[in-house]
């Protein structure tokens, strides 16, 4: 098995994050999955994702103080691993896991993923519960200085036998559940701990790529959350398939600007089945998990500069929306077939310039560059205006060291793009 | 009750770390006491403090792989209070705690003292055990995110109504076992922490003090590990009787020497009640919890220039040697009057100057300052030689704004000292 | 001579900074002066000083781009030492240097000032000028890599015989000159430079104390900017009378505030001859050679807080003030017996409690302590609301170990401050 | 003009600065010039640098204590630009600067490069000199408080008018002279500098690029020292053709070794025209004037070692070595046409895997690559072995997802590398 087989294009889904928080259920999901079979399938979009503590039977009941309840009550299995909390995912019971909403995503011909934090439960490792499959115990594998700075759930794990035991266990389990695609969060980022070089998900990344390996089941790994450190690039690629090259992204000018910054330091790193992420696209209606519901803060104009730029890098698009909810235009944003062709094999993008006023990308067929080619319709340029008036921006290829230069002549509105091929 | 009425001078006794690690026993303990009652108590010495992990059922058993055994049997009662390990204090069983170890100290005369890490047991907090006296539980006391880089027992404690019911539970519960000393651990630097500017042992340590101010019984609080904060002087001063102004210190010249540096620092700081501590005496035997017993690896010279430097500069003595096994010298050493004397109330240490070759300190009475007063027999001059080879040194006090300059030539062995009256 | 007799109480005057920036003359000198002698002298203010740039002839012409002008037009004798600027001074010329002015402040009964840079001027040690009293060149005493980060005249100086030799050149002019006070800048902290520990004005503040030593007249040695730093309290007190706790403070409430958090740290530090320093007092008129002159900012309640403040805890007093246009609230301010009182010698300042809403300071003899004397008229105490609405405050004074506890109640003002005797 | 054309391949060039320091004369370069010619150009070896101040007319004078003489004595036309020291570059005089030394390289077929500290003389700043081509003065363009933390001589250039004037007044003097290759110092990396965002490298880079453009003549741009910020490669990429990806490299293993963790980092990024640089190549004698000639200390299989992982990498070659003293060993390891030919353009290298035991590394055409291709004799596979005994290594292509996978054995020394083509 080689892992960058699994995702020949940067993979594309629905993520329950931006728009339920912690609280996501089994219809909810359902119904989105139906949604995007109905929809969105057509148009390559095809990974439904169960975000943050599946396994969390109080999530969102103390949502005035606690994202992540401290201590709180998750379902766990005699071996210490987390199982769907039985009343949000009622086809879990008695010991099924996620088998059947799998089967049901499966049916309507699209993949089942889900989020996982690094680590093993707290509560395993204090009651030393066995790690299946193994003569090991929790203890043995937790790390009682290795905690996330955010989430209490877990601990790290360590670079030892039961830790692998551990990893092992529950990647065999989610292979069995029919998990295509597992999202591991606190591992690609190593800001907030007090020395970066001991940060335990670095070891921990390699053991989760090696028990995917060994179960024999293709599941994408991505890891969350960023900034991703870009020298570990190398690391990065060897175990994973796409990494978070920002902190959590959402429907904020500030934040998407700041995209051109991470998307030009990493453009060269994106490979076929490997793949830096912008994160989730923030669009239609968001939030209510967070307390209240809302629609994207973002205007039209950046709405198409995200989805935009996130083409022209060849991102992961993971939609943050609620999909039942979707209004006629952001389904006609996301369903835009030119801007989803530059995802395909064989392509890639990079930027020409970049300064505080525009930016300009390139999307093109990679063995025919228009470095040393003629001008031809499979290539694409994007003009983004960063500033925040509406202006006429002239733009002179030649300067880039393009064989055939062109120039174009735009009007765009504040924070807005046009895309011509060349 | 005023805090800084508890020790008028620095607190002098007997700590089973050094010897012991994790591992001490009642029987130990007891003998150490009988010694100090008997050979030392004349000379001021008093306190008999029980160190680190006393409720460690385990304690030990794993010393090649852990110091502090990771999710370890811990004794625990209902109230999540960590009580005496019942086989290594068979006094403690049915609830005792150290109530009974503790009148055998007193009835020798002494004062009895403990070991506690700042914070809430783990499992406490998991298991959401009622907190004592108060209608709260561990987990609304204990935050998940704050743990020590070094020993796995605890979380922090919150800065909340929560967080202090259960130190005032604690406290509580040790003023009625008759305990007179507190060391509180992993409270007083914050170096391994990520921002040391939310580190929770700032509030806790208020906690606590508010907690030995409700107790009714005067207990002498001590905070560990160091180095302590110099700019964060006030505070330990408002609320703790000593504090650690290096990390552990052993019987390395190397670190005595340091000694010297961090003295200079904290000399305007020693004042009634509040003692910058140069940590234990790594004298006699040591180590034999550690794995292996060793004597002092200091040269005698190194040794006369910690205990004078300690004295000179009004730091708490605390020994570290198993004192059944003192030799002759060592016992003379800790019992010199001279050295003793310079601890009494009304006296003030201070450095008359620091280059990488010597070290001059004097210790005079507070109110007959040798800058103003003629030259009296009770005002001590010490002089350390730093280099590695013995010396003549020549000191004239003149330089030093004294108002009877004097002028001694003295032949200092390596790292020794002479002491002269002025 | 003992430079701890050359100020037994904190030194009190007027700086041209505030007012003038870089730009103030021989006539504005004598004015201020004339004022302070003839309105001021009787309550203890006799320090005249000239701040930044005296040597400059271009000061303040290019003030729209430059404080400081890169490779500016300065006045340098042929060894190397800056000279007034004639135009400015025109009393120096031929040579005088300030020894003119010096005489005429001295004949008021007061005492003079300069600044000067840390460091030997770029151009002597460009030109390789020779030292002078030595054989030495400016090119062997110039640290190449050392500089200013916010001034462009002088590199730092090595600790080297030339280095000292430059030293000993310009302070022994400077006392031929009759300069009683030297505020040496860019010498107090190290904030601005990549590595703290090789900051080489810490060699410097031991070299030009030396060179006072040497030179024969008792100048007091002022260090500038802050904040200082609390660790190296050891070293400015051995080589220098007072030194700033502080960056620049101007006429802002929240700088004033943070006083209270500085005063707090170094209140143990204050003693005969070695003065934490509060900065400047911006009362009055200020700003004119910044562009435009202001009157004072703060509240007369704020600035009754800052006074009181510097002369609880015995800060020098230095006025920002242009003396001539003092109005008569600010002068009755800068004049109250009780105040100034605080700074007489036998006296100290210490805090006996800060929070977020109050802070209340103590003044009193120090051989007469309120910790275990009765309360006595010559003892003040200062309660200080901190808060932004004016408030009743209760004030229970046995909380804070005081003999003799009395309870106050005072409505106070927002920022405000009342004084009691206790 | 598109800077990426001016080194389709990696440069490959003699530095004078590993035998020479600062040292080197006219009659040295054109003696390895000559030798080059003769023996090495046929292989492709092209570039002959001047390294570091061939300005300076006192160079090498004190070399006990400085490498850079503080304050020294340079050569320097009227306009601030300095020019080769008259007495070691005699064919310079006249104002001829290096145009006949350059004409005298090119007319053996080679080309011709020097050495540049970024920014502007500090005496030509000191004293205002004008700037060639315009009605800016130096000190303008000079920023007194960018100082090159090792080397005295500058100040870093502006981000102005008066800063891109003076840039281009050098550059097309260098291109009057005929010069083919700069070498910018001080530029590349912000180690040493307080902040490293707001260090002004980053701008002169971006100037003396655009300087480039203006002039008209291709000069290769080469950037010092390392290590490079890989999060800045984007803005390298843009302005340069090579820059250092290490501080300077030296013979000695500990450093060879650490390029492995670096080409690992950079890989994604040499392309035609862009260049990460491994530094040079300490082979054969080195040092004289750093005091001492000596032999390149590394083993004959580490120096194979190096030679490899650089023409793997396809990082510049630039020899250290005197050329006229090569012995035959080292020659024939320089003229080694199967690793140079891994420079050629069209190819690219890759690490297959590195861990602490070994490296293991492709170089292949780029458009066949081994992934997706069958073997082919033009693809070449080097395994390293990175412990420090000889060993026995077994190599399984098949796990690095090559589509023939093949399996080697062999035996390789200490250190030392085999190459095997696929």
């Amino acid at each position: 098995m080689n892992k960058n087989d699994f995702a020949k294009t940067p993979p594309m889904g629905w993520n329950s994050y931006d728009y339920y928080d912690t609280t996501v259920n089994e219809e909810q999901v359902r119904a989105n999955a139906d949604f995007m079979a109905k929809k969105l399938k057509e148009y390559g979009w095809e990974y439904i994702v169960v975000d943050i503590e599946w396994y969390s039977n109080d999530a969102g009941t103390k949502r005035d103080k606690f994202q992540y309840i401290p201590f709180g009550d998750v379902e766990m299995d005699e071996y210490g691993r987390m199982q769907p909390a039985p009343r949000r995912f009622p086809s879990s019971v008695g010991g099924k896991g996620f088998r059947v909403l799998a089967d049901y995503v499966h049916g309507l011909g699209l993949k089942f993923g889900i989020h996982i934090m690094r680590g093993i439960p707290r509560g395993a490792a204090l009651n030393h519960l066995p790690i299946f499959g193994s003569s090991h115990t929790a203890d043995e594998a937790a790390d009682p200085s290795s905690i996330c700075g955010w989430n209490p759930d877990m601990y790290g794990v360590r670079d030892n036998e039961a830790g692998q035991a551990y990893y092992d266990s529950i990647i065999s389990m989610y292979a069995d559940w029919g998990v295509d695609f597992i999202k591991c969060d606190d591992i690609c980022d190593s800001w907030m701990y007090r020395d970066p070089l001991v940060f335990s998900g670095w070891h921990e990344t390699r053991m989760i790529h090696k028990a995917i390996e060994k179960c024999g089941r293709p599941i994408v790994l991505s890891l969350s959350p960023g900034p991703a450190h870009i020298d570990k690039a190398w690391h990065y690629a060897q175990n994973a398939n796409m990494w978070r090259i920002t902190d959590d992204l959402w429907d904020n000018w500030k934040l998407v600007k700041e995209m051109f910054v991470r998307c030009e330091m990493w453009q060269e790193h994106v490979k076929t089945g490997c793949y830096p992420d912008c994160d989730m696209l923030p669009l239609g209606c968001l939030g209510k998990g967070f307390g209240h519901e809302w629609k994207c803060n973002l205007t039209k104009d950046e709405q198409r500069t995200m989805m935009t730029l996130w083409c022209m890098f060849r991102s992961p698009l993971m939609l943050g929306a609620e999909l039942t909810k979707l209004d006629e235009w952001t389904l006609s944003l996301i369903t835009d077939r030119t801007l989803l062709g530059m995802l395909a094999e064989g392509r890639r993008g990079r930027q020409l310039i970049r300064n505080e006023e525009l930016a300009v990308w390139i999307n093109e067929p990679e063995n025919k560059s228009a470095v040393d080619n003629e001008a031809n319709p499979d290539t694409y340029i994007a003009i983004f205006n960063l500033k925040d008036e509406c202006r006429i921006i002239k733009t002179d290829l030649s300067e880039y060291g393009l064989k055939d230069g062109k120039v174009y002549t735009d009007e765009i509105g504040a924070h807005g793009v046009v895309l011509h091929t060349l």
